[in-house]
């Protein structure tokens, strides 16, 4: 069975939300230099590559990552391919795609996808996002995790209420997944965040498995 | 369906390996303060917590943790009990387990697992550990994946013949896990370990499903 692995490569090369801790990834024992073992340490944003965002993120007393339901973060999902043209993605676009009746977990493939094909390095500000009309709508059909392929689910100049609509409602948020690949449809998706201790998110792998 | 959460919650208090990296966990930007999120920084040794380890950990010219195959991190996996009074795991322990023949992935739960229901915090020398011998004895059964519930498989005294053993033969090190709830028997194992870029390891998030 084909597996589909939609998590970003975590190098200090990548890019980064700006303002965010920078990464970084070394040795800090190596084999070369009389060491037993190649040991290595990392330093960055718990938002960094493809990760999850917890109700904390955006809500003062919002729950945080490590109580976050495996029974939310893993199960079937329904990927979503919106047109290149789309900046902004409102209700009309995710009315058009289809969503089956009770899907509960739906990742939404846009041309930001197109950017971990190649190298990018740099932040991109004009990524596509969700306005809040669309968030509010997804909450409305009862959705309860959203998966988007750029480093945040809401528009660069507008992060907040988008953010808040779906945490409020107890969407789970996963960002900075690589569809690239990934043919519209049904699949069993597991997304497993690391289980930091209080934290308003933490970076995750994630992957689409054939129904 | 029931699924089992074996990953160690990763915070500052928790033990590290004698050497490695401490941990560091905490907010760089805060609601509170006036900023429009919660945003969290995390430095820690890629050794840490529930974790895999890539033959580079061990192997001058090995391979890192990026390419890790999914097909061998995901799948069947055969859970073992072994006596609390085994203090190093030997060929006939793994024997007397019945481990069903073709059996790819092996949980090993030793009376390690009873340090994770407590709150446990600094590190144990006396840790059960998997001798070379018995090491050798799954890599001839076919072994591809092997966890551990300490952090490390090897035993504290003398750790790099069983890494090697286990990683010269490509098999995938799983380390910390928390077996503790986990009846013996077999599951649905999913591994998903950061895709940290060259890395001699990764911090991992590890479920097991029913069959």
């Amino acid at each position: 069975m084909r597996i589909y692995d939609l998590s970003l490569t975590v190098s200090p090369s990548m890019p980064v939300w700006p303002g965010d801790p920078a990464i970084t990834l070394g040795r800090v024992a190596k084999i070369e230099e009389g060491a037993a073992a190649n040991v290595s340490r990392m330093e960055l944003g718990v938002h960094t590559g493809t990760h999850v965002d917890a109700p904390f993120h955006f809500i003062r007393d919002g729950s945080t990552v490590e109580s976050l339901s495996l029974k939310i973060l893993i199960g079937r999902a329904y990927v979503v391919h919106l047109n290149d043209d789309i900046g902004l993605i409102m209700p009309e676009h995710l009315e058009r795609a289809r969503i089956p009746p009770r899907t509960r977990r739906v990742l939404i493939r846009t041309r930001n996808s197109k950017q971990w094909t190649k190298d990018y390095r740099t932040f991109d500000k004009e990524y596509v996002g969700i306005d809040v009309s669309a968030a509010d709508y997804l909450v409305k059909r009862g959705v309860k995790l959203v998966g988007v392929d750029y480093l945040s689910v809401a528009p660069f100049k507008d992060a907040t209420p988008t953010h808040i609509s779906l945490l409020k409602a107890g969407v789970v948020i996963v960002e900075g997944l690589n569809l690239s690949q990934v043919p519209k449809g049904r699949y069993n998706f597991f997304c497993l965040p690391l289980k930091l201790d209080k934290s308003d998110g933490a970076p995750a792998r994630a992957v689409l498995m054939g129904v």
